[in-house]
């Protein structure tokens, strides 16, 4: 596709869900001058966003820009669309993109925004889109970075990863999505893209055990040490760049997401430090903590490579088997000196 | 030296200077099961320490082991010891060392605590204290990491590296560090370690001056990333191994200084952000922060190498040449998009 590399082509955009993510990348893609469609589950939401230029449930405070609009109709938000954006929770993809993909056109981008692993087959999402919508792999692009929703909501700095192999789509994607606030770079490695966002969320988990357990920031900084260290060994296994995991998708989006009160994450990672079950911790929180569910598929994943991830394990086992995070972290961080 | 890795040889270990993570560090040293001299240049703060087992001055609450003691002798501290540990301001090192060198024994061990380069000769300290005290490169240990010394005194875990190109020595070192709470783990790779720790006081000024400006935590996650790539090309450039600023030393070390409020070069970034002058951030926070000196070594030692170093080119203009920082951080963050 580089005779129009660059240049974005007619019609419109279609961002897929409506949560917080979804929504701001919607101002984003507006913003940059795209005409906007985004697609809510819930008509009662679409008509919201249509009738006010809010979401109230995900990001209060937050005026689209009028270039946007909401349908609870997937087929009438993907069809036409040069871009279709993707992001709905990571466990739902593989359904609702069957029923979506007669809808996408031949030559349209697929975006991922989503950060998981898929439960069972342990694939990341772009093998997903790719299966499902039964489109090229170079079709489909990642974006992921240090990019908290609120603050790119509110105008905040920042920027991203665009990844793609297909180094001229993934230009396309930079170009469509660059505005004074929001710095896109391109990258060709999906592969660490994607895995530096599905597994910092598993890290972000322990450190916001380790945060309601009042650890010191020495111990927090070598929990996100070791953290990017351990994605690094199972991204490297599986094909990815090393140097990826030292860039905005890798250590950029794990410090972020570890460091930020707004990351739901370290946000219910917190919850079950202070000795809440996972089901209070739910409770507590509404929104869903990818790394929850995607912890259980990383380790998977991790052990059908023979790669060690000992803070993903432990993450599991408290998640999933009922550890007491403080013996799972102090386990953790008692292990025998060693050459580093 | 391999015939006695691992055993400490006979007599006392010295910690010259009585800061606060020399303090600690004596600490440590002293927890591992050694005879500790701390010496300070103040007569009166060795005094207090013998006299109460306590450093108020610079880490109140702290009671240190009965296997403490203090002089403001120096060569009596070093007299004797098998390990001499240097924990000195940086930039006051050379003229210690060059008085105290005939006092240090024919096989010990010098370690480097300090996290500087020296203004002129853009040296490492390990480099100064090879000149000065005309010892071979391979006596000589670095020891950093994520090690805020308040954490390390309350007996918080943390992981260091301990760094030298002699691995018995190294190893030495390390057992001689080794604690329930502190655990050190070895590296070949002197030159990484120490930049790793000199760079990440003038990224932490930066950091500073962006939590004053009450940039987001995108924002601040994209300096720390891309914070710690400019100090590895630094380091690859001066022969480091990529891989240590991936480590406690790099990455760990740089995290732990950025996110906690207990960094001096952190909190001096914060005064400077909020609009005071050098002078008036000095006057507030009394304690040195290294960076600021170091900074100007750093960016003559990128420069003299060809290495872009942006953060700290901005962190220089502002400390020494009067740059705004509002200015100075606005420049840095609205660099043109480019493939990472």
């Amino acid at each position: 596709m580089s005779e129009r590399s660059g240049r974005a082509p007619g019609g419109h955009v279609a961002v897929l869900g409506a949560g917080s993510w979804g929504t701001a990348f919607a101002k984003v893609l507006a913003d940059a001058g795209n005409e906007v469609t985004i697609w809510s589950r819930r008509e009662q939401v679409a008509a919201t966003i249509r009738a006010t230029g809010t979401n109230p449930d995900y990001l209060p405070g937050l005026r689209l820009p009028a270039n946007v609009t909401a349908t609870a109709d997937a087929g009438k938000a993907i069809s036409g669309a040069w871009l279709v954006v993707l992001a709905v929770p990571s466990q739902t993809l593989r359904g609702n993109l069957a029923e979506w993909a007669s809808f996408v056109g031949p030559d349209a981008t697929l975006v991922s925004l989503m950060k998981g692993i898929e439960l069972g087959t342990t694939k990341r999402m772009s093998q997903v889109i790719v299966e499902t919508a039964g489109v090229a792999a170079d079709r489909v692009v990642v974006v992921s970075g240090p990019n908290l929703a609120p603050e790119i909501a509110a105008g905040q700095p920042a920027a991203t990863v665009v990844a793609c192999t297909d180094t001229d789509r993934a230009t396309l994607v930079q170009n469509a999505v660059t505005t004074s606030y929001f710095r896109p770079y391109t990258n060709g490695d999906v592969i660490g893209t994607e895995l530096g966002g599905a597994v910092k969320n598993v890290i972000a988990l322990a450190y916001g055990i380790a945060t309601a357990m009042r650890l010191g920031d020495n111990t927090k900084a070598t929990l996100i040490t070791r953290g990017l260290a351990e994605t690094a060994r199972l991204g490297v296994a599986l094909g990815a760049d090393p140097l990826t995991f030292a860039g905005l998708a890798g250590l950029g989006d794990l410090v972020g997401t570890c460091t930020s009160p707004l990351s739901r994450n370290r946000t219910f990672g917190e919850h079950l430090g202070r000795g809440e079950s996972l089901e209070q911790a739910q409770a507590a929180t509404r929104q869903t903590a990818e790394g929850v569910k995607s912890c259980l598929a990383i380790r998977d994943l991790a052990r059908a490579h023979g790669v060690e991830m000992p803070i993903t394990e432990q993450v599991e086992r408290v998640c999933h088997e009922g550890v007491d995070p403080r013996v799972a972290l102090t386990a953790l961080m008692s292990r025998t000196t060693k050459p580093e």
